[in-house]
C-alpha cells in the first residue's frame, strides 16, 4: 500500500506508521484488535499505474466466452494436485489446493478425487439404481424416478480416510497433507424415504452399496446411518454431479469416511450382516499395535489445519498476519478452534465464520502480530461432542504406527525468520 | 420405478399402488405428507439394465482429466443463456439456467454475467486500487496489500435490477425471466476497514466506485452502506473471482442492485455528493407515471420464483409433484414463502431450506398433489421486514408502465392438462 505523495521508498522495508484513524470513521466502531498494527508492503511510486490502464482502453472479451465459464488464465496454477506415485487404476487421487482457497465451499472444478477404477462415463438415461434384499418390494429406479422424490440440500464436507497418509505425512503444502477433503452444497433425496418406498423387513441391519465403476466399489453401511442423514445425491453446488463425483448418482454419508459415499451408485442391497468387502477388510481398516484391526472406523473425527500461511507460502512483512484455516468433524458442528503461535505452549480461541454447519468445513481466523522471528503455528479443533483434536504424538501413542487411515493429528507449520513456511513434522 | 418381477407395463400409465410402508421402517418416523401418494413412472422390464453395465466393464477416465474439472458431456445443455438481442458492448448479459439448478449456490461457471464494455483480462500483479477524496491519506493498494487485511466470507445473492425486464417479461423459462440472479460464497475485505486505513474526513457521504473495464463503470454508494456490510471481494465459491465477475477485485454491496457492485474495481473516490454518473441517471433509474424519476433505487426488494416445475418443463405423472424455487430479499432474511396452486385463490406456506441467510438465495419446497388438470402455480415471498412480494398488477398500478428496472412481481406458471408448463403472463 502506498500513500499518494510519499517519497520513493524501498519495497522491502515495511512502513511502520500507525495509519489507522478510528476517530474519523462515521459511527466510530471499534476495530478488531490486531489490525491497527498492520504494516502494509510499500511500493515505489514508480509503480503507480497509468491513469487509464491498458485493459480499460479497448473493449474486453464478449459475454459468455466461454459459455460455461473458466478461471482467469492468471490462476492456471490453481488446480488439483495429483498423487503421481499411486497406480492410476488402483488408488489414484487428486487433492484440493486448500492453500489457494478461501471460505468453505470448494468449487466443483477443484473438488478432490479418489477413484479405484477410473471415472466412468455414464448416460443418465441408461443408469438404474436397484434396491433389493430384506425389503418388501425390490425396486429399480431411473434418474427421473429419483428426481420425483422430495429433495433436500445440505452443505457437508467429504473426506478420504487416508488424509493425510499415516506413514508418510511429509507433504510440503496444506494440499499435500490434507487436500483429500472438500465441501459442497449437495442436493438429492433422503435415503430413508427411498427405503420406505421399498419397505424394510425385520432384520434389516445393513445396506451394501455398490458403484457402477470398473472397481464396483462396495461398502456396507449401518441401517441407522441410512435412516439418520444419508442422501442419494444428484447435484453438487447447484449443478449436476461432475463425472469424478459420481454422475449421475452417488450416496452421501455426512461425516463418514469418503469412500463409503459410493459414487456412480447402482445397487443398494439390504442385508442382516455387512458384506465384509475388500474395501472394509484388507483396506480401510486400521491395524492396532497388538496386530488386531479395528472393525469399522466410519466416522471422521475432529480435525483442523491452518491453510494460510501454510507450507511453501512466505510471510513478507512483520506485523499483522491473519492466520486462517479449516476445521471439521464427522460428529457434528465445530464448537471451538484454538490457535497456538508458540509451538504449542499456549493457545487462544480463533474466530469461527458463520454459519457453522454440522459436518461441514468451518473457516476459522486468528489475528496475529508476527515479530519477524521464527515460530511454530498450529490449530486445534473441538467439536460439539467435546472431542479435542489430538497431537500426532498422542495419536501414535494409542494407535502405534501400523495404521494407514484416520490420522487427525494436529499439524504444525514452522515459520523461518525469513518468512518461509514449512511442514514442522516433516 | 419398477418393482422387480412386475409384468410388463405401459410406460405412459402411472402406477397407482400405495407403495409406502411406514410400519416397516426402523424408528417408524412419520413421513412428510404428500409423498405417500407418489406415483412413480413405470418402466418396461425390457428396459432393465444388463447385470454389468457397459461402463463397469472397462476402466474409466484417469484422475484429473481434466485437471480443472468440467461437467459431464450429458449436461452440455446446462449453460448460461445469452440475450442475443442486446448489443455486445452496451448491455450484454447472460442468464443463469435457474430451472436446471438445485440448492442455493450457483457454480461459478453458470453465474450470470452483465457487462457494459466486455470482460477485461487483468494481470493481478499490475492491478491497483486507488482510494482518495475526502480522506486523511490517499492510498494505492496492490492485490497483495488487500490480501493482508483481515478477511471475511459470506453467502449473498447478486442480482441485476432489470430482472426481469419490465416491459418484455415474456420469456419462456425461469432463466429467461429472472436468470440475472445468482448466489455465491464471497471472500474479501470489509470496505469499512479499508476506509479506516485512509481515515474518513467530515463530510464524507458517498463513495464513487470505478471499474477498470472499457466502460469504466461508475456508481455512487452511500457511505452508510460502505460501512454496514460492503466488501472488497477477491474470491467466489472458494477460488479467485472469474474474469466475468471482476477478477481480480470487485465491490460487493449485499442486497443492492448488481451493477453497483462494481467489477474490476480500480478506484474509490470519497465525496460529499453522488457522481450522478450515466449509470445512475439516464440508466438504472425508474420513470414514474408523472414523468419524474425515482432517485436511487438501490435495494432489491423481496422476490421469489418457482424453478421446478417451470416454463418449458413438463409434468409426466399425476400425483406427488415437488414444487421448488428460490426466494430472496435485499433487505435481509426471507421469513416466509407461500405457494398457490389455484391461480392465487389460496396460499399455503412452503418449507424453507436451512440455513436461511441474510441477503442470500433461499430454497423453498412445497409438496403438491397434481390431479392432472390444468392449474396456475406461483410463489410469494415475505422478508424479515414484513414486506410482501406484490403481484405484477399491484406493481403496475403504483409504478405505471414507464419503468425498466426493479420488477419484483409474482410470476405465475400455467400447467396444461397435458403437463406442459408455460409463462402464465406472456
Amino acid at each position: 500500500m502506498i500513500a499518494i505523495g510519499d517519497t520513493k521508498t524501498d519495497i522491502a522495508a515495511p512502513t511502520r506508521r500507525q495509519i489507522l484513524r478510528d476517530g474519523a470513521l462515521a459511527g466510530g466502531t471499534v476495530l478488531a484488535s490486531g489490525l491497527a498494527g498492520t504494516q502494509a508492503s510499500a511500493a515505489s511510486v514508480d509503480n503507480l499505474p497509468p491513469h487509464v490502464p491498458e485493459w480499460t482502453r479497448t473493449p474486453g472479451e464478449p459475454t459468455g466466452s466461454p459459455l460455461y465459464g473458466a478461471p482467469s488464465p492468471f490462476e492456471n496454477n490453481v488446480v488439483r494436485n495429483i498423487s503421481k506415485s499411486l497406480p492410476q487404476y488402483l488408488s489414484a487421487s487428486s487433492r484440493t489446493p486448500l492453500q489457494d482457497l478461501d471460505g468453505i465451499i470448494t468449487p466443483n472444478g477443484l473438488f478432490y478425487e479418489r477413484h479405484h477404477g477410473g471415472v466412468p462415463t455414464i448416460d443418465p438415461a441408461q443408469h438404474r439404481l436397484m434396491l433389493h434384499g430384506l425389503v418388501d418390494r425390490s425396486l429399480i429406479f431411473t434418474m427421473d424416478d429419483l428426481r420425483r422424490f422430495p429433495s433436500q440440500s445440505r452443505i457437508h464436507f467429504l473426506e478420504c480416510s487416508g488424509n493425510p497418509a499415516y506413514k508418510k505425512p511429509f507433504g510440503k503444502t496444506a494440499s499435500d497433507l490434507v487436500g483429500l477433503v472438500s465441501c459442497a452444497e449437495w442436493t438429492g433425496v433422503s435415503l430413508k424415504l427411498v427405503l420406505q418406498e421399498a419397505g424394510l423387513q425385520a432384520g434389516a441391519k445393513w445396506v451394501v452399496a455398490e458403484g457402477a465403476d470398473a472397481a464396483a466399489m462396495t461398502r456396507s453401511i449401518p441401517i441407522e446411518k441410512c435412516i439418520e442423514d444419508a442422501m442419494l445425491v444428484y447435484s453438487q453446488n447447484g449443478e449436476r454431479l461432475r463425472p469424478q463425483q459420481g454422475y449421475p448418482l452417488r450416496l452421501l454419508l455426512p461425516g463418514f469416511e469418503g469412500n463409503m459415499s459410493v459414487k456412480w451408485l447402482r445397487r443398494l442391497h439390504v442385508t442382516a450382516e455387512p458384506a465384509y468387502s475388500r474395501e472394509e477388510t484388507s483396506k480401510y481398516t486400521d491395524l492396532m499395535p497388538d496386530g488386531s484391526a479395528r472393525e469399522f472406523t466410519f466416522t471422521m473425527e475432529a480435525k483442523s489445519i491452518i491453510t494460510r500461511p501454510s507450507g511453501t507460502q512466505r510471510l513478507t512483512n512483520k506485523g499483522f498476519v491473519e492466520i486462517s484455516g479449516l476445521a471439521w468433524s464427522g460428529r457434528g458442528r465445530i464448537k471451538r478452534v484454538e490457535v497456538s503461535v508458540d509451538d504449542g505452549k499456549s493457545w487462544q480461541d480463533a474466530q469461527l465464520q458463520d454459519p457453522v454447519l454440522t459436518r461441514a468445513l468451518t473457516r476459522f481466523r486468528f489475528p496475529w502480530q508476527w515479530d519477524g522471528q521464527s515460530a511454530v503455528i498450529q490449530s486445534r479443533a473441538t467439536d460439539e461432542t467435546g472431542y479435542v483434536q489430538p497431537t500426532l504424538a498422542e495419536l501414535l501413542a494409542v494407535r502405534g504406527d501400523n495404521s494407514v487411515y484416520h490420522n487427525n493429528g494436529i499439524w504444525p507449520w514452522r515459520i523461518a525468520a525469513e518468512g518461509e513456511v514449512s511442514n514442522a513434522l516433516a
